[in-house]
Order: C-alpha cells, then sequence, then structure tokens
C-alpha cells in the first residue's frame, strides 16, 4: 500500500523512479469517467521528466495524445532522451498496461532559460478577487472534487432550457486546488486539461467527449514560479470550432499578478 | 535524380514508400537559414503518414519538434503507429540522419470525421481581397520565394528605425504557395509554419530564431477542402508572450470563403 504523501495531487501523480522506464498507478481520488483526469496523467508524464536523472533545463513544452482510456491500476511509463544539446532535450513518453498496449503518448521539450529581452504581449483578463467570487457547486466527477473553481464568467448552464443558438464558449475562472498547493509546472499542466469541455458551455449539456491531444507551453520557470508564490491561477478558456465530431480549445493560465505562466491548447473528441 | 514532380512543393516533401521506415530528401527550393523550412520538414512528415499503406481516417492533429537542424540530403523516416481503434490513429514519426541521430520528433492522430453539431464560434477576419494586396517584396531565404505574401496588416517593419516600445506581433496576411497549388493538408501544415517569426515583428529585426515545437489541429477535412478548392488562405498570426529566449505564437488559417481550416500553434527559440 502506498503512504498518502503531503497532498492528494502529489500522491495521484506519483511514479517511482526507474531508467527508461518508470511505474507508476492511477488515482481514484482523481478520476473521470472512464479513466483518469487527463491533467493528472499528463502531470505524472511530466513528474516522470522532471525526475529523471538525465533531464536538464525547464519544461518548455509538453504534448499529451490520449490514445486509449487508461484503465484503474498500475501503468509502466517508457521514458526516452530522444535527442538532447547544449539548451534543449527532446523527451518521448509511453504510458503502457498490460501487455504493453500504449494509452498514451508524449513528447516534451526541456530548456534552458536563459535571460533574454521579455515582452509579455496579451493582456492580463482582469478578473473580481479570487475572495470575491463563489466557487462552483457542480460536482460531476471525482477529480472535479480536487479543484476549487471559482468561474468569474462563462459558467456552464448545463442542463438549462434548451436554447437555438449555442451558448458562449468562452470561460473565465479562478482554479486552484481544493487543498491549497504551490503552483508548480506539474499543476500548470493539470490545470491545463481542468476546463470543463467547451461543448458543454456551447451546447448547455453534458455529452460523450474525451481529450484526444493536449499541448502546453510553460512561460515561467521554476524561479518566475517561487517568485509568483501563488496557490492558484486565473484561466481563460475558448473554443474557435466544433465540427465533424471534434472541436479545439485553447487557453491561457496567468497568475493573480498579472504574469502569463502557460498557455494550452487541445483537441477533443465530441458526440452531438 | 529525382525527376521533378507537378509542383515544387509535392517535390520538396517527396517521400518513397517503406513500411515502417521512409526516405526522403531535402530540397533545397524550400531552405532556411540553417535548414529546411520547417513547414516542409511538417508536410513530408504528413506525407509519409497519408501516404502510409495503414493509414485511416484524415489528420487530425500534428506535432512536431524540432530537435537539431535537418542537415541537406538524405533522410530517413521511422514511421510508427503507436494505437489504433475503430475512430482514430495515433502515429510517431522520428526523422533520421546520418547514423541514426534524431533531427525532427513527431506525432500525430487521424481520424474518422463523422458528422456532428458543428459550429464556427470563431469569426472571420475580414480581408481586403488578395488581388487587392500587394505582394511582400522582401525575400531573406530561399523557402520564402516559393509563397506569396499579401499582407493585409502587420507586415514586419525591418530595419526600421528602432523604437522604445515593441512592435506589434500580430499580423493578417493572405497565403498561397507562388505557383499556385490547390490547398490540401499538406499545404495547410506547411503555411502553419510560414508565419514571419513573431520576434521579428515584435523587436523590428531579425534576430536568430528557430521553431522549437509546432502543433497544427486540421479542422476541415479532405472533403471540406475539396469543397472549398481554394489556392490561398487568410492567415491570422498572433504572439503572447516572449521570455526568457522563447517566445509563443498562435495562428488561424482561414479560407477565403470565411471557413476555418486549421488552427495552429508554436514555441519558438530567439537570441535577443
Amino acid at each position: 500500500m502506498l503512504t498518502k504523501t503531503q497532498h492528494l495531487f502529489d500522491d495521484a501523480t506519483r511514479v517511482s523512479a526507474g531508467d527508461s522506464r518508470w511505474q507508476g498507478r492511477t488515482s481514484e481520488d482523481y478520476w473521470a469517467f472512464v479513466g483518469p483526469f487527463g491533467g493528472a496523467t499528463a502531470a505524472t508524464i511530466l513528474r516522470a521528466l522532471i525526475d529523471h536523472p538525465q533531464r536538464s533545463g525547464e519544461p518548455l513544452a509538453l504534448t499529451v495524445n490520449f490514445c486509449a482510456p487508461v484503465a484503474q491500476g498500475d501503468f509502466d511509463l517508457d521514458v526516452r532522451l530522444v535527442k538532447a544539446n547544449r539548451s534543449t532535450q527532446h523527451w518521448a513518453v509511453e504510458m503502457t498496461q498490460g501487455g504493453g498496449e500504449v494509452a498514451t503518448l508524449a513528447t516534451a521539450v526541456f530548456a534552458e532559460r536563459r535571460p533574454s529581452w521579455s515582452h509579455q504581449r496579451a493582456e492580463f483578463p482582469h478578473a473580481k478577487p479570487f475572495e470575491q467570487t463563489l466557487p462552483y457547486a457542480k460536482v460531476a466527477a471525482t477529480w472535479v472534487k480536487q479543484y476549487d473553481f471559482r468561474f468569474v464568467e462563462g459558467e456552464p448552464e448545463l442542463g438549462g432550457a434548451k436554447k437555438d443558438a449555442p451558448a458562449s464558449a468562452f470561460s473565465k475562472l479562478w482554479i486552484g486546488d481544493r487543498v491549497p498547493r504551490k503552483i508548480d509546472a506539474l499543476s500548470l499542466v493539470a490545470i491545463s486539461d481542468a476546463f470543463f469541455a467547451r461543448i458543454f458551455h456551447a451546447r448547455r449539456e453534458l455529452v460523450p467527449f474525451g481529450t484526444v491531444s493536449l499541448t502546453t507551453y510553460f512561460h515561467a520557470d521554476t524561479d518566475d514560479l517561487a517568485k509568483e508564490d501563488i496557490t492558484r491561477v486565473l484561466g481563460v478558456a475558448d473554443a474557435r470550432i466544433f465540427h465533424k465530431s471534434y472541436g479545439d480549445q485553447n487557453g491561457e493560465l496567468w497568475s493573480p499578478s498579472g504574469r502569463l505562466l502557460a498557455t494550452t491548447t487541445q483537441i477533443a473528441y465530441f458526440k452531438a
């Protein structure tokens, strides 16, 4: 039996050390409808990379392709450093279960974040403070309980009267771990998959849905995050199109002080 | 010696059939400063997948990680179907040269695009017609010659008087092959890397630059593209942040009729 670590999130994304092959186990605390919360899977993969003895530099980009539902229980992570030079590392990770079937395929780039010209072009999406925003009360899946969602704008109107025109797919909300935990690269990647499906917003109903591919870019390194010293982010997410069973999402994760920490995009299956 | 095929682009992105191992050769026609134009490399990888005998469905998502400059000459593509089910296929591709050194690492998702509820939420970025827009005259790299860029907004002011405030990183432009070629998934992925580096716009100067990771989502399938029957797209691109030697880019590719064909994002190294 595993000893519970300090935070459920760290327990849920725990991996045991290996060289090219790491082990982990899905967590019931971060369970979604047909498998673990994709953000927890992505964070587990990132954790194996960050903890890897050959890793150097900061996480820069992570793409996770969800190939099949991850079954409850043990999994292996096949972690491979594909290419490295002085300033960047390129990794490939395959999450496999029972007999080597691939459930998740990921690539990641780590990089030395050297000082440079700096310019934040995107504008901070101003919002009323976290403390003045009501928590989202409806919880459908276990993993949702692990977060504190506070919608500033675009709370989903699920189950409302069906209207002809699609609703907005835009949301602005505070997101933090329910039990506060300092925001790091692991929580940023998990939170980048924590926006509710845009199709739920646009259709005002829950429909069969699954993220197919998720990409997150990190715009703050360990030092930047240490300076922010925060336990929640302001997230904005929107969709551009829903067409022939697939829809997109793009999102930004901001520190309360107005710093852009990460950007994320995904393409997802839906049935509607 | 290769026989020239109908269009330089098709020649530049040509691959010879294999099972798991395909061969290709870089093209001088699509050369950038230290290697082939990344869009040509991405399109070459996508072509190998589309032409693969085991491929089924439409390209949905492609992520290309540029691990090292591709040297002039021959390369191998190691193409692997990682996971498939009734409606999706997950692929991994490694481009290697001389002795198996990996230059490019890619993942792709193919999917059956079944009819569904459809909703284009993003608004068409209206622009004056292609015919009324002047071609971009300055050409720095060979690959740029292969395209007809017509800036509606945000033409880069390179080499202009250095101003204190960063310039806008937003561009809106018509992009088509210089020798017209029907827009297909291959040209969409190439064009998704054809925007000039956002840092050139923001800094008003050329600086050392390289795309590290590129992700493109396809929102139109073969039938949709056949209906459009176009040889150019309206592209918009912007950046959200430049920080510690890396900056992002996000873009949209539209048909002249107002249909969103593809969305793209990338993270890139710069020295400034």
